[in-house]
């Protein structure tokens, strides 16, 4: 995996551990993203997390977990199983291990109650169940689902326990569970983070431009994590003057690949340098399909400067819409440097917009020909000003990898010839 | 989460577990994919999965987690920590808990020396370490990646070793542990699965349409699996014979909803449908901004029925590209009926296709007025043949959210028109 994590220990931290509980992640039949967010969180917090575990809908594993969990750490995050069909035992397994009654919420009841009312519906019987908690715990209210968590303090250690709904666990994890978290561990200083988010450049290539050096300028834990066309990496130190340090030195040796110091994605970095300018794009597009409109569009206020786009799939969609000439697409073929540039044209004269993107390639499995195989591409910009460039690619991978990888470097292109403006 | 599993067991199977090794899973910088691929994995040979535990890159925690999983399992699946880097120390930790000596595999070192060789580069120093394995074990070569992998046995237990790289862990054990495994558990016989995928229908409305009697139809195990604007079951048997009984009662009582009895996903249940009648399509849309064409253009093939899109973001592009009235945008506004049915029409007269697909709507966060809240969206569909719907919808949710249930929605009218002709 050519991780490179160093193993400098941060200053002493509180230990957590992270069960998650629910069948359906022992078949894998769902992947396990809220153990990924917790884990996420509790370091964000301050936390050292280090372990996680999943076990079946079974009081015996239940116990059993959480048991082996309290030999270990300071506090234990339990999440699933808690809805409202009989294998949905969590809170019936903990209560038992913890020689404590479930009683029933008043308040997290008349909050379901309003929710089904305001649905024209009875409160399904079998639901009433998820407003009930052990005794010896303090209720989390829900507002934004049905299943009550709550906290619980035992044996010295301090218990979390959540609904397995993604949407639900992470809500109230950032707005009920922090502030509980930082009452009861008053001593606990979240680690400063730096992020780097960077494009174009592969994981070896960045740690030799880093050098061995940069593992010297202080006490800090790296890692780093490649993603469909792109890099990031992520430090943590107890130090704010190291992470200065640290941002520094890597503004410099990456500068010309760093599309962000925060969590934004790409079409955010391209949003922002548009807007800016007060410029605008459209896109137009075969093999990707709408991907990369997609991506801009995703981005909230996306409306200040992207238009719109073509998804030009069939070549007489390029001909029609895009004033490709059919002469061109006979002799060069619809997946040629010269297509895509009169493509980006094409959409930018169509739309009127100062910048003009688009992409052509073979996505496969089929279509390729003896010299033009699976995974070429071009990408192409036209701006009002005259500029014009193409890039050609080759992608590796399967029909899905290929789509969004040259997605992906459309946006990196865009990116890459804006901030250059 | 409302899973409903019943906890029917099926016939005795050999129990295994699973550990995953990396400090990057427990800081939640890497989604643990890993643990899934195994236990679905193993799973579909027939082992039943009782636990998944993740532990940082160290001696001590992946010698207890080791230890923990000993105790209960007959097969352990360990993946990750076989690297290069100072701090992958897995086959250390586990050469020790075996007291057993790493010795250097002479073929896995050719391998990677060849690898090397092909790519003109000498083998880093670090890299030969990957090559070893504890004494017990037996190698487990890998030819598409560099760390060796092993299995041991101990204990009368059977111990698996793989790397963690996620595409060299799926096809080593895929192509060299399934065998492996198959020798040594000669009894297991691979539960048969039935799956099922619907869209337009809520997790409790397809409880309450199987009814309670469904579950007393034979011995299976049952999930049931809500996903952006679909909900999947997933079912495992002994008997095969189970398994069709099932089929046709899922079959009866869900036809409506039912878009697979596979993995697809329903862009290719509609390419099918398009496919079998030679007709084409073609997609207006507005919110969505290019996620229904990725999705459809996503089907090896498309290009039979797929002529192309348009994302007409902006309302003068609803006027040019898509002859929309100005006077309806401005009476009616963007998200609107009418604006809607005009879309539709718009692009299917645009692109000469047989049916055309549009969808305008508000994703928020901005964007919504006194009459029009954030998430009202309209779909609508027209036909060469004349037959025009529109569809009003109210998704909840944040912007993204919108946006894919507002796309799926879609796909899913289209489907459902498609199956009617």
């Amino acid at each position: 995996m050519a991780y490179f994590k160093n193993s400098v220990q941060l200053r002493i931290r509180p230990k957590a551990e992270i069960i998650t509980i629910g069948t359906e992640l022992l078949t894998g039949t769902v992947l396990d993203t809220n153990a990924r967010f917790l884990a996420q969180a509790l370091t964000g917090e301050g936390f050292e997390v280090n372990r996680q575990a999943s076990c079946r809908d079974d009081f015996g594993a239940i116990q059993k977990a959480l048991k082996q969990s309290l030999e270990g750490s300071d506090v234990i995050c339990i999440s699933g199983g808690l809805g409202p069909t009989p294998d949905d035992i969590t809170r019936d397994a903990l209560a038992q291990f913890f020689s404590s009654p479930l009683v029933l919420s008043q308040r997290q009841y008349r909050m379901i109650s309003r929710y089904y009312r305001v649905r024209h519906r009875t409160v399904p019987k079998l639901v009433s169940r998820e407003a009930y908690f052990p005794k010896n715990a303090r209720p989390i209210f829900n507002r934004f689902g049905i299943a009550l968590g709550f906290t619980v303090e035992f044996r010295n250690k301090f218990i979390v326990v959540l609904p397995g709904v993604p949407n639900e666990l992470t809500r109230l994890f950032d707005s009920e569970v922090v502030p509980v978290l930082r009452k009861r561990f008053p001593g606990i200083c979240p680690a400063s983070v730096l992020l780097v988010k960077t494009v174009g450049i592969s994981e070896p290539t960045i740690m030799k431009k880093l050098g061995s050096d940069f593992f010297r300028l202080g006490t800090f834990q790296f890692g780093i994590y490649p993603e469909v066309g792109e890099v990031s990496l992520r430090i943590y130190s107890d130090s704010k003057m190291v992470i200065s340090k640290l941002k520094r030195r890597i503004g410099r040796v990456l500068r010309d690949h760093i599309y962000s110091f925060s969590a934004e994605g790409i079409a955010q970095a391209i949003g922002r340098e548009l807007a800016s300018r007060k410029w605008s794009v459209s896109v137009a597009e075969s093999c990707t399909g709408g991907s990369i409109s997609k991506d801009i569009v995703s981005v909230p206020g996306s409306s200040r400067y992207f238009l719109g786009g073509i998804v030009a799939y069939h070549n007489s969609v390029k001909e029609q819409l895009l004033s490709v000439p059919q002469q061109l697409l006979q002799s060069r073929g619809a997946v040629s440097r010269r297509v895509a540039q009169e493509m980006a044209r094409g959409v930018r004269e169509r739309f009127r917009t100062n910048v003009g993107l688009a992409v052509t390639g073979i996505a496969g499995p089929s279509g390729a020909t003896k010299n033009k195989p699976v995974g070429l591409a071009y990408i192409a910009l036209s701006t009002s000003s005259g500029s014009n460039r193409v890039w050609k690619e080759r992608f590796r991978g399967d029909r899905l990898q290929i789509q969004s990888r040259a997605s992906k470097r459309a946006l990196e292109c865009l990116w890459r010839w804006l901030r250059r403006r």
